[in-house]
């Protein structure tokens, strides 16, 4: 194989790392916007969360067709054969990332035609977290870092508490006062949406660190 | 190439698309025992559900690395090449599901230690046609039907509305009485477990029709 083909590959590669951490990217963004959209009652910006699904999934669909085209044409083989069928993988969970934060504007879209419930203190947490795990799941998949994978498995429990407390909180709002359960089960949806959403980065994680190790570990984790 | 370098790759072929069907089938079984657990106070049955996500797991793993070394070894194109991939993608999804029947049977577990809140008759319901979605999915990507597929993605509106009922109702059970709160909320975990299976299910058929038809069908459907 000549020179000019390895340099190439190697620039396909890259290329496909890239546009991996450009959707990531994309995803984070839309958190932070769909969280902003809810805590300043902005539904103008809920709604540029719903427009740019899009591209999010516009970005999956081209960087499944570059998997199948190094695939196809370059026959990878050991670490870049896993490293691009993990991809494959990957972007299904960024895009479906895409799909929550959708979800999520549209809640925070109604939420914003009634007064509001409360203060949002947990769910921008919450939702700084998710994307801490995001970043770094992605990272580490790039980097092949098992380190840092681990860390958003372990990361995850946190987001789940959090989830945890903000249902607890909401429920004792409905129970008390019915006239709130519209919007304590819209807030629930989001603050769920949030949890699975960290669920997706501490899948994305098991799997590199099966990438890493090679071995089944991404079922032993509790 | 020899004639028989081509059978074996065609036997290899067959025995990708088995385990894929026996892995869809072991989930299917799960579904059913998890409710059939739940409806007949059954909690050892909801075990065997969750000592049976092991086997799950496993598959998904054996058949990640089949697919790998066909990948490695046959170099396969075209049609085969998005077959293979997409099984990459589509086992993740049926682990998933294996999780959340497990998930499931841990609720069932509970709620089998209190006095039953109401006959169940919606959930069992929900899981019928969530099961019937799993395999008609299933179906249609190892025989590439695209239309069978467009049907799984109708079917999931019918499985998001029995679960909106399932939800209302739950609410209602609450807010009349709160002595019924944690039962009323694992059963809502389970019904929206349900709703998630149903969206894995529809997640698959999205993907095969994007197999069959090679465009972004994927995200155009309502």
């Amino acid at each position: 194989m000549s020179g000019h083909l390895v340099s190439s590959y190697d620039a396909d590669l890259n290329d496909l790392r890239q546009r991996i951490l450009t959707m990531g990217g994309l995803v984070e963004k839309m958190i932070a916007d769909v969280i902003q959209a809810l805590v300043e009652r902005n539904t103008e910006l809920a709604e540029t969360v719903i427009a740019r699904d899009h591209e999010v999934n516009t970005l999956e669909v081209d960087i499944d067709e570059r998997c199948l085209e190094l695939l196809a044409l370059r026959q990878p083989t050991g670490r870049d054969l896993r490293f691009i069928t993990l991809a494959l993988k990957i972007v299904t969970d960024i895009e479906r990332i895409g799909d929550k934060c959708s979800n999520m504007a549209k809640r925070a879209r109604m939420l914003n035609q009634e007064p509001p419930l409360k203060p949002y203190i947990d769910i921008p947490r919450m939702a700084h977290w998710v994307s801490v795990m995001i970043r770094e799941a992605l990272d580490a998949f790039i980097r092949g870092d098992d380190q840092l994978a681990l860390k958003v498995c372990k990361d995850d429990g946190m987001v789940d508490d959090l989830n945890e407390q903000v249902q607890r909180e909401l429920y004792t709002y409905m129970i008390e006062d019915p006239s709130t359960i519209s919007r304590a089960m819209r807030l629930t949806y989001i603050s769920k949406s949030l949890e699975r959403i960290a669920d997706h980065a501490t899948n994305i994680a098991e799997m590199v660190i099966f990438m890493v190790k090679g071995k089944d570990i991404r079922h032993t984790i509790a």
